[in-house]
């Protein structure tokens, strides 16, 4: 919709104002018929399309985010004081919403990757320094700062060795559900397919022994695997040594490694977003769903994550679960989540705030789909938990804190191979040893910081691209980049420190 | 006492064996007098000097450790099978074990450092990159990357260039007690007096704002201070741009301070261990209370820590007290840790574990008694909370948990410019932006990791050097390396991922 309304789903009664809109203002709709704005509106904020009577639901974007408490005519400004939700907006409902996304006509697409053992695929070739405990940690990185630089252009194929350093694994309660969530992150990495050589790095004296963590990952037979322990090396020196010439080992074999073509159903993309604006629900996010619905639609996997972002707006997912156990553990962890920030004095509120208000949110539901559009509006086809590996493709839900390291190391983790990371503040996120491409949500943003952004998602409401534009454009960045194309992240060698498992529990 | 046997203070009844012993040797007390033993003993476990009837105290190291069970004559093992606590052992007491330390005679001594505007002394002159949230981590490191190398070499009064980086900052609940902890530890970093300047970091739309670090610390006016905001300056490369450029301002106002003999007191110690041996508690700690106690007595401070390792023997403590009020806030906080570990699905068990007790650790009084013998035999003159300051001179306790990089992160914001770390199996800690003095618990242990240990104490059990003798040796080598002398941990260049805040509470 040109010039000032952005009509997010065919169907929605409300569009939204890409500019401040004055009352009396003709707006032409897609249908061609013209639209008398009939107040002033704020950018950001919603107007009627449709006529609604009181009691009668309001959708955006595909979905209820309430109901009119009063008649409301087009063209009018719907907020706070025409619309709210009720009880009969968010039932518990399961699989009462499921949509069967099927691929466009034409070939299927594929990208250039490195097929592993098990069947996954990578997308980079990254040796990982992986550490059992935060003791090992400046070793780690002593034996990667002798691979930086120009040392690693002999090795086109070999994308970099990344220090996979945590401040934990020793002061945790043995068995604890920390030290299990610990465990479960660390191996999801060892056994990551862009992980193409493994160096597992311990103190020696710590509770989570390396040999541990490697014994008990699935990692692909594909996979590099060597161990030091800087007690059993005799100091920090002597494994710096060991460290380098381990690495150097597995340089040759690794860039011996081709990509090869691979269908798209390889790709698991992470979902995530950090450092929101009004813009993210209306530009960056849905055009990001639209770039899952595709994936997921040629047998993909998509992770949509965050678990507090989702609060009081479950519903809108359980609808979309492909069973009632899918839905339900999503209410599960839920309580989980309640019982987890009660302890911790907080409360798990995600009701629009005054800012969000301000800006146009009217409704706990909007504002969730406005995370929620990521996952764009395919089946909910299983809840993992942190840092565990989906079962099945498909659009997974993968609980976490909305935190962006957090979230995003349970996401890689889990098997991502490539990461979608929506921002409207202006975040500088990476995720080695998987390539985050990062959307922003308005072109002021995109001019602000123009090294840090991937893509522009703000012509949206600039009126210069759809939707749907952006969306294309997204999925064959994501095609791309799964291919080998630099991220802007990539360029900036970031994504060493983004690496964060979940801290759970008390340290002792 | 000579070959086989350590008498670990005068007056106790009970000595270590140094090597396993066989009934029928003789070995003389420090009397003179000859000692029958009476049974074979193995290394490390206990021997009575002294007999004992049932149910008298038995010490060692100057504390009770339990009662005889039974009578125990002079030669006789004294384990589990004679040796037991009691109620009576356990009292909360205050103050009622109090001891005057006297300086020795002759000057007083001096070290070489830099006096700040706030009357504290800096041993070293560091330039400290503080990150509000781990959105800015990277970007700290890549100007710490810049600082690397022989960069510095012209400024040969800067010690270096540190990245203070956490993975918190964000996804935090707002005045939670996590919230406050990591506030008051970066507070605590933004004003030590080893931080000649200071660059804060932040990314823009984080929870924890750059600018309320700085403006509610109490940094000495002495400090240069900029600030800088990723999201302000157009993203990573520009701010590492005029990162760079700051710290560039800095290096030669620092350069240009000079070190100034200061007084003894201006010293604040920070006393820690990690990977503890059979030998900890009868080498490296008590060699390290004896260097705490000569500091005390020159009204110098002392911060002895990790709560864990007191518990169940707080009364060794409590008694030591300068006021019943300071010795219920150490009781206070061992209620806080049993809620603590409760809810992170632990107990607070210190008892001595089976390997505890196949090295000779008969009592959970005996065992803290080696962990709170690094802190001597001082009156304890405050108890302050994780990263506070003290307000006194003397010995404090401040509430931290054990493990070592968040135990020495805590102690470090609450000013220590020292720190001793003891270890048994061989840590390679180190604390920038403070020197970390390593002190190994063998002989052993100092011949595996030669170039990670610092003193070795091992030579109190070889029988070479008395336990007042190594005291004397960590008091001079604190002296030195407080006037710049560099510990093996700067050679190594260690310390930046050992910057590791208490997280505490729920991440969002
Ligand atoms: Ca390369
Ligand atoms: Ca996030
Ligand atoms: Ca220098
Ligand atoms: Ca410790
Ligand atoms: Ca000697």
């Amino acid at each position: 919709m040109s010039d000032g309304l952005l009509l997010l789903a065919a169907g929605d009664e409300v569009a939204v104002a890409t500019r401040a809109l004055t009352a009396g203002e003709v707006i032409p709709l897609p249908t061609g018929e013209p639209l008398t704005v009939r107040s002033s509106v704020p950018r950001g904020h919603k107007v009627a399309v449709v006529a609604r009577s009181a009691g009668e639901p309001v959708r955006k974007y595909g979905a209820t985010i309430g109901r009119a408490t009063a008649a409301i005519g087009v063209g009018e400004h719907v907020h706070v004081h025409n619309l709210e939700i009720t009880e009969a907006d968010q039932p518990h409902e399961f699989g009462t919403d499921r949509h069967t996304l099927t691929p466009p006509p034409g070939d299927r697409p594929t990208f250039l990757g490195y097929p592993r053992a098990d069947g996954r695929v990578g997308t980079r070739n990254y040796i990982g320094i992986l550490t059992s405990v935060n003791c090992s940690a400046s070793t780690a990185r002593m034996i990667v700062d002798q691979f930086r630089g120009q040392v690693l252009d002999a090795y086109p194929n070999v994308d970099g060795v990344v220090a996979l350093t945590h401040r934990s694994g020793c002061g945790l309660v043995t068995e604890s559900e920390g030290a299990r969530v610990l465990m479960r992150t660390l191996r999801g990495y060892a056994a990551h397919p862009n992980i193409a050589g493994l160096l597992v790095l311990g103190l020696g004296c710590e509770m989570l022994q390396s040999s541990r963590i490697v014994d008990s990952a699935d990692i692909p037979s594909s996979t590099l695997i060597e161990q030091l322990v800087i007690q059993d090396e005799g100091g920090i020196r002597r494994t710096v040594r060991a460290g380098v010439e381990a690495v150097n080992r597995m340089l040759e074999p690794i860039n011996a490694l081709q990509r090869e073509p691979c269908d798209v159903s390889k790709l698991v993309l992470g979902l995530n977003c950090g450092g929101s604006d009004g813009y993210s629900g209306i530009t960056a996010n849905p055009a990001l769903g639209v770039a899952s619905d595709r994936l997921v639609s040629y047998g993909g996997t998509s992770i949509l994550a965050e678990t507090p972002e989702v609060h009081g707006a479950e519903g809108l997912l359980t609808r979309r679960a492909v069973s009632e156990a899918v839905g339900r553990k999503l209410l599960d962890r839920l309580d989980w989540w309640r019982d987890y920030t009660a302890a911790g004095g907080g409360t798990m509120d995600n009701n629009p705030s005054p800012g969000n208000k301000a800006g146009g949110l009217t409704t706990i539901l909007e504002k969730s789909l406005g995370a929620v559009a990521k996952g764009g509006h395919a089946d909910l086809a299983e809840v993992v938990e942190y840092a565990e590996r989906p079962r099945v493709p498909g659009l997974i839900f993968m609980d976490t804190p909305g935190y962006d390291p957090v979230s995003v190391t349970g996401i890689v983790a889990g098997g991502a191979n490539v990461v979608c990371f929506t921002t409207g503040r202006g975040s500088v996120f990476g995720c080695k040893p998987v390539p985050s491409i990062k959307l922003g949500t308005s072109t002021e943003l995109y001019e602000r910081m123009p090294e840090d952004i991937d893509i522009n998602c703000g012509t949206i409401v600039d009126g210069t691209d759809t939707l749907e534009e952006v969306g294309d454009t997204v999925f064959e960045q994501i095609l791309a980049v799964a291919s080998g194309r630099q991220t802007v992240s990539e360029e900036l060698d970031l994504g060493q420190e983004e690496f964060v498992p979940w801290q759970l529990g008390a340290v002792t």
